[in-house]
């Protein structure tokens, strides 16, 4: 649990949050204007009931048998997720994963804008990634402070990892998405997503053993 | 929530089982015997209470005052998860992202052997990937029938994510994990994990506005 200014909202209702304004998104996209929560809830695979405690967190939304209008419930729920801020990222470690993260084009599109990408391998250094010269990772504080950088991506092998961040903590980052597999420390007022990829291969493996999954 | 032998589980809780895995595997690994349900919610951010309600889910765990056996439950989480399978799986689309994920150390330790790995373009067709030569997609649908692979991973261009998962499902396929970034559609028997990694940035920028981030 946290505190926001709305209230104290459940980790698990933000990381719902997305979901729906990708749902609503799409809703907006196929020019649909109301939506009951009953549909909504059933597009998100929640019950209705979980959907108004989930929005409630936030304030009043909706209007009793009139459901929800579906273009201003999605602007707000991109505005209770700060997506009227644009946030400078670096991506540090220009392996393959680097690489398909430099490329995704779904970021820039929400406002997260890749400033640049850093390696300690000189044969990557100097090489083009779309928009981004690949630089040297010695440069690194120096421009998380100058290019106002608030999101340090770390791609870089496990073993690496904790020095990385220290040098982005140093610098000032804000916030830090860890894909290398290996839990790093930061002080409490960073914040700090572990991507653990293979968690969602667990989920998988449980969600077989439900359908009765066997090996021939 | 969903039916299991154990009774319904709650998706929720379903996702913190990897985390309980990890955990305690650290905790195996560093020879720690017991643990209290106190400190193990400490480790994983949630509520003592919060802990023993997500382990009753699936039977009687720990003493009253003695706290858990952090090997017995460390085994039977992980035999909950499903880990004593293995798991034969496909990546298709080796761009950046796919030969990520093909050359990820964390899967095959957890019982998830990649295959083969599959692309459309001729130049990539017949490259090694560590142990994996990629093979033409032409081969997908017979290679998955002769291999009896359990898991497909998608990382092709959103364009052809529902063709690739459409010839994985015809060819008997149990699971999908799609990284393009668009919603396929998939019979209910299928277990479907889409991977939206923009949702994490955007709880990122969540965390951050409830910090006060703003722009300078």
């Amino acid at each position: 649990m946290r505190d926001t200014k709305e209230g104290r909202v459940p980790m698990v209702v933000i990381k719902r949050l997305p979901k729906y304004y990708r749902y609503l998104g799409e809703l907006v996209e196929h020019k649909v204007e109301r939506v009951s929560s009953q549909t909504l809830a059933d597009m998100m695979g929640i019950s209705a009931s979980q959907l108004r405690q989930d929005l409630n967190h936030f304030g009043e939304f909706g209007q009793q048998g009139y459901g929800y209008r579906v273009e201003d419930l999605y602007q707000e729920i991109g505005r209770i997720i700060g997506l009227e801020n644009e946030y400078n990222m670096v991506i540090v470690g220009a392996g393959n994963l680097g690489q398909a993260l430099a490329n995704y084009p779904n970021f820039s599109k929400r406002g997260f804008l890749l400033k640049g990408v850093f390696d300690i391998n000189p044969k990557l250094i100097g090489l083009k990634l779309r928009d981004n010269e690949i630089m040297d990772i010695d440069h690194l504080e120096q421009f998380i402070q100058k290019e106002n950088i608030a999101i340090g991506i770390i791609t870089v092998p496990k073993e690496a990892a904790q020095e990385v961040a220290d040098i982005m903590v140093r610098a000032g980052i804000k916030a830090i998405w860890n894909f290398a597999p290996v839990d790093i420390k930061v002080p409490p007022e960073i914040v700090l997503e572990n991507e653990h990829l293979a968690d969602r291969l667990m989920v998988i493996s449980f969600r077989l053993k439900e359908l009765g999954f066997e090996e021939d």
